[in-house]
């Protein structure tokens, strides 16, 4: 008997008929033949109310004791969840985090898992049980609850799905699939059927922000296959597995864009060993996240280097770069606040040339400069302005016929180039 | 070093507020040298919210799950609790059920407690840290979280006072003591100093509703001493300890009512052996709690039997009694529903007599029928008219000198008379 693992969301459980929706829809699945694993994560804004309820209380609370606060909010969704289905005359059991011997790190917040004791949940699936299990939390092997950190819930169902050997793990959400662009800013943005791990990777740190990254890693190594759909419709929603022949046609698959970017270019940095780690490291030990790092050729003993941080980060980033600069020696720092990323992401592009030109002619064209380009094998990005950010998405989705299902794919003449270049 | 435990109600507890005011309590036990564990129940009114959760999803939910459902509540209490004691500068460690391995019977609700593993208490006492239990719940062997009934944080205290040898179990509460009664009913009840286990389990019982039953019986058991004041003053309140030659001197310690009872006289009742056993049996498997049995003498092959239930069970308790009717062949059933029970209890009246006479004088003079008398060696009870109960009681209360410190005190002659009496 095949077994599925089904991930819903805070909002796929905010309510009584919301669990009650999400409870028939995981007994329909159990009665179509299949043992079923269920994970939730907590109602709502739950996690935040009792965030909320814990800053009351003090302003910085231990770590240990917040990760046994917020425990609560997964422990309540998994009994709600498991007395809905109940109801409707099938056995479920629920399970927190310490009961499935889920061991993480000894870390109170964003702890990895280390393992997970399948051996419990495989002897009530074969008592002909549904198990549900609360998401977001573990234990270490002291038995000290710990929080796996916000949006952790996708990580547990795939990590789930990995040790039961699962035929696929559906992660249930508000949004019905992952679209060629945010939907919002692109109106004729289309569902994708299928994405590789890969290109789920560059939008999700992108910022397509339908799925947690780490869950997308966990599922590229353990290759587990993974649906994410609607909680509210059943309509397939986007499949994200390994990559295939078949995408490799589609060239690009999808378009994102990330705004409120500072870029930062250091001027005159001295030409000695241990620049970049002293610079790097400073700023991610205050836990300032840099991005698109470009370091200009050295010429006449220093050269130039140009990164990108997250706007709400700028000001601390700021203070460490000023303290750094005396003591290394740095030039001047010339700061742009207003600056955005489009970026176009496909595994196609790895066999494909053409399509950074095709970007570049299209960004031209609807007159918008370009500040900064960096690229992987299977990603594109270009800073932009922040003020075009919208329409240079908008003119990039058209160029690369992403509204259109199979636009972007190759022609057979085209594809026959592709093989021969593959052959050399 | 001696060791405390103090238990802090669900009013104690039910804001930032009242955290932080028994917070500031448990920092200054610690800070006067003593090893402190506190036990928290559920904030305010968080289990009925939970309860009312449960009720949306499922009208009745199972067991095992609201027990994983409601055991959140006190977890949410601990890590405030925790997080308040840190922030004044004092190391706590917040455990549940399941970490100091409070083990309890395999059933999920009102489960009774079989062990407490007290080395994971101890060890942290002894780094000097504050532990902060979740009162209420405990794990089976296999690991699956229980609860031990509703008001059983008490029972977890006192478990812990005495697993622990603790000096003390204090209870804070939004009451200050015991009171001779009611004090909303008898304007000039006094609070008792001291009163002893047993008597604490016959006022309990009769509705004094203080603290939970079987967290005396347990405290009584173990001789835990046990300290009942208020969380929001710093007076002293009611020690309920081992009977001592001091409260021995007091004949009458306190009056109570118990209002909403029904009685029930069964008529012809046949003389043949098991009647009791059938008839008692049959309403305690349908949960109708019985009290004030008296059976009078058999004459001519039957006799009657009477007996009180709660206004509310008196619908399943005729139902019950109906079904027997024909099977054992009862006689006529006399139900009077407005009947109250005012009792006077004292451990001195082991020594004493004329509390008998003086109770039912009193009533007398008030011109209150009394239509049922029974009594213990340290209790007397009288049931009488519903709508006389609070008039009673005041009677009863001002009668014995309730309202006067030591005023039942014996004189030095009775004393002596007492003594010689013991001496037979």
């Amino acid at each position: 008997m095949s077994t599925i693992v089904m991930k819903f969301g805070g909002t796929s459980v905010a309510d009584a008929e919301r669990i009650a929706r999400a409870a028939r829809r995981v007994v329909k699945a159990k009665e179509s033949g299949q043992q079923v694993v269920v994970v939730v994560s907590a109602r709502g804004h739950r996690t935040d109310e009792l965030i909320a309820l814990a800053q009351e209380i003090s302003p910085k609370p231990p770590t240990r004791e917040l990760a046994v606060l917020l425990a609560t909010g997964e422990q309540e969704s998994i009994a709600l969840m498991a007395m809905a289905i109940h109801k409707l005359g099938h056995e479920a059991i629920s399970q927190t985090g310490g009961q499935i011997g889920l061991l993480s790190e000894a870390v109170y917040t964003k702890a990895r898992i280390k393992s997970i004791d399948a051996s419990r949940i495989t002897r009530e699936l074969n008592n002909g049980r549904i198990v549900i299990v609360a998401g977001f939390q573990g234990v270490t092997e002291s038995g000290e609850i710990t929080t796996l950190g916000r949006g952790a819930s996708d990580t547990t169902a795939v990590a789930l799905a990995a040790v039961l050997g699962a035929k696929v793990c559906e992660i249930y959400t508000d949004v019905d699939g992952v679209y060629t662009a945010d939907p919002r800013l692109v109106p004729d943005a289309r569902k994708i059927e299928q994405i590789s791990y890969e290109e789920m990777l560059e939008l999700a740190s992108l910022g397509a922000g339908v799925m947690h990254n780490r869950s997308i890693m966990l599922a590229m190594k353990y290759r587990v296959p993974v649906h994410v759909r609607s909680s509210f419709t059943d309509t397939t929603g986007t499949l994200i597995t390994k990559e295939n022949p078949m995408m490799e046609d589609i060239v690009v698959t999808g378009a994102s864009v990330a705004k409120n970017l500072a870029r930062l270019i250091l001027l005159d940095v001295p030409h000695k060993p241990g620049m970049a780690a002293r610079i790097f490291g400073a700023l991610a030990a205050r836990n300032v996240v840099v991005d698109d790092i470009v370091q200009s050729a050295f010429a006449a003993g220093s050269a130039n280097m140009t990164f990108t941080v997250s706007n709400e980060d700028l000001d601390t980033c700021q203070l460490v770069l000023e303290e750094l600069r005396k003591k290394i020696g740095l030039g001047e720092i010339v700061v742009d606040p207003t600056i955005a990323k489009v970026s176009v992401v496909g595994v196609g592009m790895r066999s494909h040339s053409g399509v950074a030109d095709k970007m570049f002619a299209t960004l031209a064209s609807e007159n918008i400069n370009i500040e900064m380009i960096t690229t992987s094998d299977i990603k594109i990005s270009t800073l932009i302005p922040q003020g075009e950010a919208d329409r240079a998405l908008r003119a990039v989705h058209a160029a690369f016929g992403l509204h259109k299902a199979g636009a972007t794919k190759t022609s057979k003449a085209r594809k026959s180039t592709r093989k021969t270049r593959k052959g050399k």
